[in-house]
């Protein structure tokens, strides 16, 4: 057992995702997530048949951890609020509370890094990543749809993706100014455009 | 000259930019930048003293588009409506009708490339995105503090900044699904948000 008590593919996992967030899937050498993990060549082929196996485990494990922390996040709002739009905004704040824990796990996201080598996605990696969106979609458009009116012309679906979409653009947006309270300004703004939506507003 | 009549410098530009926006900076090698771009190592070298060198450019070049983009917008929206509600919402349509050109030109986001790797942020390349950053964030607050009730408690810095972290989050989820048509319907979903917020909304 190593010292740390992690068995060791979660303890390559773990460093893994550490340098591929930090720096990319490319620049990410296997001999340097073997220096990181304190482990040996040996042992990480033993985990890990490639480079291109280590990606898809850590997209497997990142996408449902993904998708516990939505779920997670549904059951909180569901069990707080019998209110249709209270549930929506309540559902964004759950994760406005939590950015500032967020940046400091985390220095971007782990989809981020793979998506942007298309050649990567192309040889599979990013089936899960889907899985993960289209999750989110389906949860969060239930939730606009009890809130909003029966004859709203508004697209739930992509009102609902908007939600990724503001995490995604905020990893970019606190990676590229070095500030990581951006993520928790940008949930809060998305917050309160959803509030005058479907509170204030004439939706 | 080339066949093609492009000066060397820049259709090396154009062919590193097309790769590392697919695969990621360190996914690319210049041998590569090299075939596609039909020079020689002698003639990448002649105008490009390191790959830093070429990614430095790279975002200069991309970065100086992306201000122009923006500047030719808000010039647009000034001059069609002294209607300052109208200006903002106008101005988010403009890129709402450019989207699908947007995504057949290009498959993501240079910033999103160069981003992905701290290393290469730390080496100094990421400080004219920071720049067009600022210059989006300013301009947009200007037309949404002109939109806003003087009372109002929004942030505006954070609802201008929402515009980019609109573009951004939307390029990741088009590369996810590979679905350009997201790029659109985001751009959409962010207009229909501020219509609701400044015209139908309380504010």
């Amino acid at each position: 057992m190593p010292r740390n008590g992690a068995p060791t593919r979660e303890r390559i996992l773990d460093a893994a995702e550490r340098l591929v967030i930090d720096n990319g899937y490319a620049a990410t050498s296997v001999d340097r997530v073997i220096a990181e993990s304190r482990t040996s060549k040996g042992s990480f082929f033993h985990h890990f048949a490639s480079k291109d196996d280590l990606a898809r485990a850590l997209v497997e494990r990142y996408a449902a951890a993904d998708i516990t922390h939505l779920y997670a996040a549904i059951a909180q709002v569901v069990a707080d609020t019998d209110d249709p739009a209270e549930r929506v905004i309540e559902f964004v704040r759950v994760f406005e509370e939590g950015a500032d824990d967020l940046m400091s796990a985390q220095s971007s996201c782990l989809y981020v890094s793979v998506l942007t080598e298309r050649e990567l996605v192309d040889r599979g990696t990013s089936s899960q990543i889907t899985a993960a969106i289209v999750a989110w979609r389906e949860a969060i458009a239930d939730l606009l749809r009890a809130a909003l009116p029966p004859d709203s012309d508004l697209d739930a679906e992509a009102l609902a993706d908007h939600v990724f979409v503001t995490f995604e653009g905020a990893f970019i947006l606190c990676r590229a100014t070095g500030d990581p309270g951006h993520m928790r300004r940008q949930l809060g703004a998305l917050r309160r455009l959803f509030e005058v939506l479907l509170v204030q507003g004439a939706a």
